[in-house]
């Protein structure tokens, strides 16, 4: 059950809210930040939810069926719009994110920057913190990137978004990025998650390689319930048996998720697919399907790519996949 | 190795390839009933090529890295289109096949016809001869089910596909229906794969719920080299570990299948997603991402369905369904 | 709800108690051949369920909860054993079933056969009619293979194994072997599971490589639905993400369905992990999880083998396999 | 390729090492912690391996044909043994790590901790700081349960594990367990990982839920790296489409490991099974495979666990339990 609370409620409305649950023996608990919204895990029969709704200060009360509250639609008065410089993701707009796997030198990272800028990318994305799978690999190039990233916004109006993998990336990225990528490997270290829940920076939360649309929508609950509603989910492949594609591009999640939280989705077919000739046929697919936005792998230079260069574009491929994109999202009314 | 023989060479200049292959120590395979293209397994060198692609009749001698060869789009001269009825699969013109998961009644069968013809659709799906996971379900009308598509046919000028599951059933099928599906769970069954190759109708080929690629086009290649070349694919979504769908709907597979084949690609989002809310969505995304149709699930009184009702759209919802498909159809320049 | 009729029930009684059904409104159906069971897919009352119980010649009334009925532990007074030459499978002995991959000429197949006779093989496998993914690849000497089966049996007093595949190889197959292999591919090929269920002899059910338990378990039940009671489970392995083997092989499958059924289950450590080096550990967990037995890959010269060649043991390694297969089971007070 | 350094080599003869490696255009690193290996990526060619197997301190030059170095078997001299207060983990004996999922209260512990000593029990497991799914759910008592661990320790002679799940935590457990577990969420966090390689405490390391062999090992060389070998591996099941059991239980890769690397492997029945009626068969086939070990969650009243009761053994069913387990591993020669 969650209690949500009129926007003005007072804190003493809210603690009488507490005292009623109490005399039902339920338990209250504040969630949600600024939102004043109460919720208890058990199931509350009908004079209670009326009882609750009666009181001064309480805008509705909900019965929940899922585990996941904060991310469900039934908490939300609408859609969650996240605002990340000039874009605004789950407006209806698509917005397209782009750039390199990692920043790897200022001219590839700016070089790119202007590419992606006037082709109509709206956001920047860097790898600078990059988890990589052998202790061996380039692991990115951590606090000159993230300067980098800034220089390259500064110098073409692109907001950023980097991954944050740890406390000490966090901190450091807070200072020069808009937004904040939950990797697939985090998407279950909530340590990290309650972290950026906390850094008042949106965020940009991929989908785990292999976890179920519930334990997803689970991991923004714990970022919601940090007070940090400025979530955006990713959906990125899910592992099977397929070994043609890099991983399986789960379209449907997406859909799904549109019905059943509030949040803003985007999908990333780069790393779905790791196939360039892939990314447009599922750019377009991901707009169809409802999407709010891509967020695709872009360098000037794919062949000497330090990290994923295979499944990158080239400029002049990105731009024809703009047009694509551009295409599909008209007919379907939708701006980008 | 494949070598393409000309369409009009003589029975003496495929002889004569032969006799040329047994020279260097290789073995010649007719396949592709009458499109005369010779092939061996071993991977030869250039010198052997060149000789073989200067005899008379020889249209093109081609390397091949994949197992599959006659599916493959190297051994064709461009795409297959699929003729069911007034629907040309695969002619760059979207496909609606409708109908109910299973042939139940006259009237059912009937009214639901009428209603998907009126909304577009062109070709009519009704399940007669039903695999069922339980010996104790309903496993469809048979014989009569058969005829009774026929008399839907005759009514509303729509051409017809059901499963068959056997010889007995595809002896049955092929005085009735214009087209053969082969279900999910019989994609590898390689006795029926070459019964309906040598059956000579249109074969509707489910991809296995956890095939890969390549196993789904080798299974293709069965029916193919029996002598069969009208197959059009249907991805219907494949087994991971999801419960929120019944199935995943692998579209990635649908864009990269169009880039190994020629031959048409459609999109089961009924089976694949079991969930009402997610066809119109996948569907959309089905068509932007390049497949030449989809086929979809619709019953006049879905809760009265014996099976799959739970899926299957009801009439009004399928007309809605049908112009969503047309407007990203048309704005990606494609009939419907 | 499942009535056991006693092993004598006469004729009338059997129709009695399906006159009684009918009273309440229940369809009655005869199942599990000369077992005169009858089942119902309703939930019965308490109140029926006691007056079934009283009628004459009923021995048990039992609910049940899963959609298998025969092949549940409910429907059976014990775990049943199936009787393949000298092998008694389910009878608690640990029973091996060993041999080449494919039947591939008369040395090979009396060679092999000799060695695993000599080492405690108690059946002999070899494939005669072989499902390939590729059209191109060896399909089996087919009635050829049969004869050198019957061939070897007689030389060496080993049972025969092999796989059917359509119903020209199960009749074929019918006059020459001793038990007849359904594999992963025809899993859910349910035209040929209830020409196996009618043919009368032994049945060994390869679990399909993406199939539930369940599934796995509605198979047996189609096969014993059709009368034939003599059906050994086989877990093969599953598909998933991990590539370094060739499937992965599913030990808590084999102690799940000891627990869920009455049917004997052996284990394929071969097709599972496609590593010889995994054989042998795998076959002694196996054992130890509670497996009836093994079927094993051998092969008199692997690196000539026609069909799976890198998986297959030599005799010597065979006869080590065995003598660790022996160490675990006396162990356990298991018989080898 | 890898240089084993003698175990004696000094500091001079390491930096003449770098000094050849790089006139031959490869860059040194030293890896390992103590044990003076220096690496590089690349391939290198035969008269360079000589060369430098030929140098003052160089115990052995190895190409290495996997990514993973340090967990490779070619790197070690013998398997690792890790020793966890009185169990020798990787010596050959089978020791048994045993507790509730998650410390609950003194009498909880202490209560379970002398059960599972009595019954032989050689680690005391008890989560503290939990992962959990949902920011609702009990999160673990964090400092406290440490404390009880520690009592609960000093009370029976066992040793303790205890899961860490960020630095905060793991700063905890350091001063009062015995050994630090990263949970299957955790496998690919890497900065904890470079954590608990620097904390010098023996390490459990579960693989995570969808992750391969090759990512697993390449999780443990991350510990390795930074200089921590008191590394044991844990198998606890992976996700598949299965839905009667609550992972997949590899078994398989356990085997496997033991062949790519001296790391100790266990096993964890409990989590890989979710069902209690599996852990004893489970738990023999483990160690018929060749693991080293099982950690398996035992709660003196399961009914009232907080967190996965119902998979706990009780008490009683542990000491059946390890009666079974104690017979397979005398019979394959192995103490426990």
């Amino acid at each position: 059950m969650v209690i949500l609370m009129e926007m003005d409620a007072s804190e003493q409305q809210v603690a009488e809210v507490g005292r009623v649950l109490s005399g039902f023996g339920l338990e209250a608990r504040l969630v949600g930040g600024g939102r004043k919204i109460m919720c208890d895990a058990g199931v509350a029969q009908a004079p209670v939810l009326d009882a609750l709704g009666r009181l001064p200060g309480v805008h509705r009360v909900q019965r929940v069926g899922r585990p996941y509250v904060l991310a469900g639609k039934e908490c939300a008065e609408g859609n969650t719009v996240v605002r990340v410089g000039r874009a605004a993701i789950g407006s209806g707009a698509v917005t397209v994110i782009a750039g390199p796997c990692a920043v790897e030198s200022r001219d590839q990272l700016l070089d790119t920057a202007r590419a992606v800028a006037a082709s109509g990318a709206k956001v920047l994305r860097g790898g600078t913190y990059k988890p990589r799978t052998s202790p061996y690999s380039f692991q990115g190039l951590e606090q000159r990137g993230l300067e980098l990233l800034a220089e390259a916004a500064a110098a073409t109006g692109l907001a950023t978004v980097t991954e944050v993998i740890d406390e000490q990336s966090l901190e450091a990225a807070l200072a020069h990025v808009d937004m904040l990528q939950i990797g697939s490997r985090n998407m279950q270290n909530f340590h990290l998650l309650r972290a950026v829940g906390r850094a008042g920076k949106p965020v940009l939360l991929k989908r785990g390689m292999s976890a179920t649309i519930e334990e997803w929508l689970m991991a923004a609950e714990y970022i919601l319930s940090a007070g940090n509603e400025q979530v955006v989910l990713c959906e990125r492949g899910i592992r099977t048996f397929e070994t043609y594609t890099r991983n399986t591009l789960d379209l449907s999640a997406v859909s799904l998720v549109k019905t059943l939280s509030h949040l803003p989705v985007i999908v990333d077919p780069s790393h779905a697919t790791g196939r360039p000739e892939l990314i447009a046929p599922m750019s377009r697919a991901a707009v169809a399907a409802g999407a709010d936005g891509i967020i695709v792998e872009v360098h000037v230079n794919p062949k000497e790519a330090l990290c994923d260069g295979k499944q990158s574009l080239e400029p002049a491929a990105f731009a024809g996949l703009m047009a694509e994109v551009g295409t599909v999202s008209r007919a379907l009314g939708r701006a980008i």
